[in-house]
């Protein structure tokens, strides 16, 4: 390496790091808004937000990124650079790339747009008014149609719009394992709708004290490796996990006095995303790598927390004596089996945030493949109610009273965001993949559960998924990790045998 | 105004905002780790600290800004411009022109120098070592002699340092105000220490949970007016209050359980501090005039709330009964009274923030002759130790039993921050003389304390002092407020009057 590429990797490094540390002092000022800020703040804290982004696009956008990208870029300068300053290369072009091809002023009257659109999305919900956003949306559906023209697609437009959230997975990918789960999920929904066995579930809805959740989230927060010098737990109304770098990565969560699932398995679920985060490499930090790699390797991480720990019963029989001394009334008489299957309960439902493992899936079908349609010209947004309305009855046998509870129900498309909800899917079958490749490695699983001794699980995934941030593609990490490409047979084998059990199919 | 001028205008207060943006996002990230970022969050957020300022430094010394100066400052522009602007204008020129005046290379060694030195002070402080201290507070001083010739100064050195912190505030004044202070305190200090009526202050130490403590700190903030949907109260370890903008500004505090007066009247100084910047006119934000107008106004409104309101004889007659009802046992027995005695016992002490309202004025006198007499080449670093023992014996009667407790205290002096102790003092004595203008005005504040209608107490400082931030300078402000310059005798007679009553003097 000459020393003048020597200067200009450090120069982008440099470049680099600026552009993490507004990305660090948003990612506060968001955790902040959500967590306690005092209402009178919004208005200025707003523009500040808006002052600092700003200047994140145009530090992304700007000449002297171009001229980043180009000279660094150049093959034999490339080939001298760092493995990390390649990917982060790669990162900053492909963010360059999407962000240019977009005509200035185009951009600009589309982020207007999504703002409105978002504002009138919650008043379209809150009055189930389907008329009053449907303007809104297809403007913004017209919007990224015409993005992906820009962008170009390989294959189908839709992929354009998958890259962006999970890369190099396609609607080939999705058409074939999606195909196979609702092949089994649909039948088992409605076995299980018409089982005689199933759970009772009284109990879960007792009056459980905020103070005693939390104090009993802490605990198992502290059980499952969350690490408080490098995170803590705050209440919000939409629980998110936040990593502002990897030594604070902070998880909120909400308590329902009267049902305490919504905390437990919330709090489990963001710390899965949380120990991702806090054990990325810390090579990485100040690097557009310090990240999770993908929507949906993020998601397989807070559902092997969610579902293949906090859902497993050897977990249970450790935790459940510790959940019976802080709701002693609540659960002093019902066995840990009982418990168990209470907390398997499934059953089709109209809201995605609030649907079992084993319905969720369908819910992320139906919105797939809506927006697959839309991107394909197969589909109008004039349609979408009807169609949804009719997916839902098809998958879930069960038909939205109104919109508010069906097309209206998430904020994703008013934000514009095609092509996230698959990964919601994605991360459930990677992680139940995950799970499958980690058992040849520990075979004693549910045996370190009950000890209480996650810690060889925790760096299983720390060594395989967590260490390398974006230094790998979610594909990557599934192949080196599991052997194999996208598996939808690992999930599909999970819900059967589990729910069989549970509702004791034959 | 020329439509060009008018653009010109337009964009200045575009540039400014985007400063005071920066500012706002740092000072989250200040509030936020001093209360409750995770520990391994300190490392990495410290070069965003590092980014984010030199930012700020950029941005304020750039050859955009020093174009703004030029071209807004020509006599027939600047006429043109709205007052706020006029004001916003000079803020910046004053800022940049100290800026720009210290060769690049030296004020970048200073910075090193000075954050070199804060952690040596630190370890010096805990070994009472002064000699570690000594070397690096040498060049401190250095540093800031240099500097004080690159800046000028008229009459004395050391006005220069003044002006930073209390624009207007010079060494005459001080020398004056504080000659008459000394005069009374000293002897007061003694006769108080040869008096035979001590107040009994035993049931002071008595244990009070924090929770209790908690809940009457919300309690006693509510009553004062501190407006929660522009701020929130949170725990630290060096409490403080600090504005985001005039729609968020925090207060934090501390507990001892074993002594409630550092929480309560600790929360009631900060709630001054952070009443002041709520009530700033909101057509200032974004503007580096959304802030107090010096350290001294600031203070003074502190200690208006935590000496003029909170040591109030009638505010307790209101509070006591509720305080009695949060601590029942800790003072189920005492009188009204004796609680009032035990609040205001004086005694000398070494370090200046334990100190009572009584002798804290002396502590900063110490320190205003010392650096006074550094700037004036009449005393050096070598012989601070003993200058400041022998003071403390003058004024104090007490000689500090080590440097730990003596000149290594504060660490003010490692930062630089030389010009900043008398604005303590100054504080105190504008509270006193603007209490004293505001009974022209409320003749019935006792007796407004007593019924909790604190109401027209808060609205007569925000119409005189709060809302105009640093639209006027301080002296503008005690002017306009209490029709005359700075007066010592207010505070005097305060504190005579008060502490005769307490001690029964003759």
């Amino acid at each position: 390496m000459t020393e003048s590429t020597q200067k200009l990797e450090q120069d982008f490094l440099e470049y680099v790091k600026k552009v993490s540390a507004y990305n660090e002092a948003l990612g506060l000022i968001f955790w902040d808004l959500r967590t306690g800020a005092p209402k009178k703040a919004v208005e200025q804290r707003s523009q500040v937000i808006g002052i600092l982004s700003s200047e994140v696009f145009a530090m992304s956008t700007s000449e002297q990124m171009a001229a980043f990208i180009a000279r660094l870029s150049e093959a034999e300068v490339f080939r001298s650079l760092s493995t990390s300053t390649q990917k982060i290369l790669l990162e900053c072009k492909k963010d360059y790339e999407r962000n240019k091809k977009i005509p200035a002023a185009e951009y600009k009257e589309y982020v207007v747009l999504q703002s409105k659109a978002e504002s009138v999305w919650e008043e379209a919900k809150a009055k189930s008014d389907w008329e009053l956003f449907k303007p809104y949306l297809k403007k913004i559906v017209d919007f990224n149609r015409r993005f992906v023209t820009y962008w170009g697609y390989e294959g189908n437009p839709y992929n354009t719009l998958l890259d962006m959230y999970e890369p190099g997975v396609t609607v080939e990918v999705l058409d074939q394992v999606f195909g196979e789960l609702r092949k089994t999920i649909v039948p088992l929904v409605k076995e299980i709708a018409e089982s005689d066995h199933k759970p009772e579930t009284n109990f879960l809805y007792n009056f459980f004290s905020k103070e005693d959740q939390k104090a009993f989230s802490l605990d198992v927060l502290r059980e499952l490796g969350y690490d408080f010098e490098a995170g803590r737990l705050d209440e919000t109304v939409h629980p998110f996990a936040i990593g502002l770098n990897p030594g604070d990565v902070r998880v909120t969560t909400k308590y329902d006095e009267n049902d305490f699932r919504t905390a437990i398995f919330g709090t489990i679920h963001e710390c899965g995303h949380a120990i991702y985060e806090q054990n990325i490499s810390s090579d990485l930090i100040g690097t557009p790598l310090a990240d999770g790699t993908s929507m949906g390797i993020h998601e397989s991480q807070s559902l092997f927390f969610e579902s293949f720990i906090g859902r497993n019963f050897s977990f249970w029989k450790k935790q459940y004596p510790l959940l019976q001394e802080y709701a002693e009334t609540q659960f002093k008489h019902i066995e840990l089996e009982d418990f168990y299957r209470a907390i398997h309960e499934s059953k089709p439902s109209l809201i995605r945030i609030e649907a079992d493992e084993l319905t969720y899936p369908l819910h992320i079908m139906v919105r797939y493949e809506i927006e697959k349609a839309l991107f394909n010209n197969e589909l109008e947004v004039e349609q979408l109610p009807e169609v949804w309305n009719q997916k839902y009855e098809e998958y879930l046998g069960i038909r939205p009273d109104q919109d508010a509870n069906g097309v209206l129900q998430d904020v994703h498309w008013a934000g514009g965001s095609f092509g996230y909800f698959p990964s919601y899917a994605l991360g459930y079958m990677y992680a139940a993949q995950i799970k499958n490749a980690m058992l040849k490695d520990l075979p004693n699983f549910d045996e370190l559960l009950e000890q209480g001794g996650i810690q060889p699980i925790k760096n299983w995934l720390t060594e395989n998924i967590h260490q390398y941030g974006k230094m790998k593609q979610p594909l990557e990490i599934l192949q080196d990790t599991t052997g194999e490409g996208l598996n939808a047979s690992y999930l599909i084998n999970y819900l059967t045998e589990k729910y069989g059990k549970v509702y004791q199919l034959a």
